[in-house]
């Protein structure tokens, strides 16, 4: 997606060996333009898929799937990170990695939103080492739900989520694969 | 706005004395159509007025804030919660205490993305005790930065955040404010 990747490397910047920050444009400013032909694209990629629902994580994911939701015409569930007085009691509930906050942490959806017979699109800013894709399908399957696909904005092709995820079987597109970082700048594969 | 309303009515769900879940189609499930519906009366309250970005606060708000800048064509920054290794460490911050959760919490902002002469929308899903709302006014004011306004999907009219705000001069814009619950269900002002 040119759009995209011009995006990365015009106003991505990329931190140390591993880390490409995006803030400008996909996790904390937000470009709503950008955002918007992310959700065509995702659209586009998923043509003829059934999908009911569209899940994701908080917080850098819930922009890029609300937005895509709209041309999927379904629901948004997002899972939440924080416990809450007003979040039910009845959650599936898994725990997940984060390389980079260096914690476990659990996340949890309510047991009214993943339901038999659900179609589920799981969506998410990156892909790295794949474990909150594989927490999101965990919780998906905990519903009895089906896991449609995985749709990534960016994916790290030189870490190995992706190919966890897909030697398992799931459907993975990813908008924009990362083989490398060649002196301070991404390069595409 | 009607079909807020009803959807507060229809799909809400008031617990104990003051606390209205709204996770069917506000903040966990999210109901997309109603979310393009509520951005086009936020841009229909808001017109005339000039807006350079719209900041809203993780995670409810993140979701409602990027449906409606599509309407004001403006970036959405979003306050972040959670430090992280891709976070700036030159952010504007501030404290803020959350009823629900009980605590206190650091809320954070990059630098770069408030600057003077922006005129900032501040978007959020409730407003009850305003300390969201002020905690972000107190980050665009340290940027330099002018407050064109406060969008809320729904003011609990019965507690004194409203007050708070509006007594220091702060355009507040409210698309459904109740006023009581009475026998479990919301009143409308």
């Amino acid at each position: 997606m040119e759009a995209l990747k011009n995006a990365i490397l015009e106003r991505g910047q990329v931190v140390g060996e591993d880390i490409l920050k995006v803030d400008t444009f996909l996790n904390h400013q937000l470009d709503v333009s950008l955002l918007n032909e992310i959700g065509k694209e995702f659209k586009r990629r998923f043509e003829g898929v059934e999908i009911t629902k569209i899940l994701t994580i908080e917080a850098s994911g819930i922009a890029i799937a609300s937005i895509a939701a709209q041309y999927f015409n379904v629901p948004v569930v997002f899972a939440k990170k924080v416990a809450s007085k007003n979040l039910d009691h009845d959650t599936y509930e898994t725990d997940v990695f984060s390389f980079t906050k260096a914690k476990n942490y659990k996340v949890r959806v309510s047991k009214k939103f993943i339901n038999e017979g659900d179609k589920i699109l799981v969506l998410d800013d990156f892909l790295a080492q794949g474990r909150a894709a594989l927490g999101l399908r965990d919780i998906v399957l905990q519903g009895g739900a089906e896991l449609a696909g995985v749709g990534i904005v960016i994916e790290k092709g030189f870490q190995e989520g992706g190919k966890v995820l897909r030697d398992q079987g799931i459907r993975v597109d990813s908008l924009a694969v990362i083989e490398s970082f060649k002196e301070g700048a991404p390069v595409f594969e």
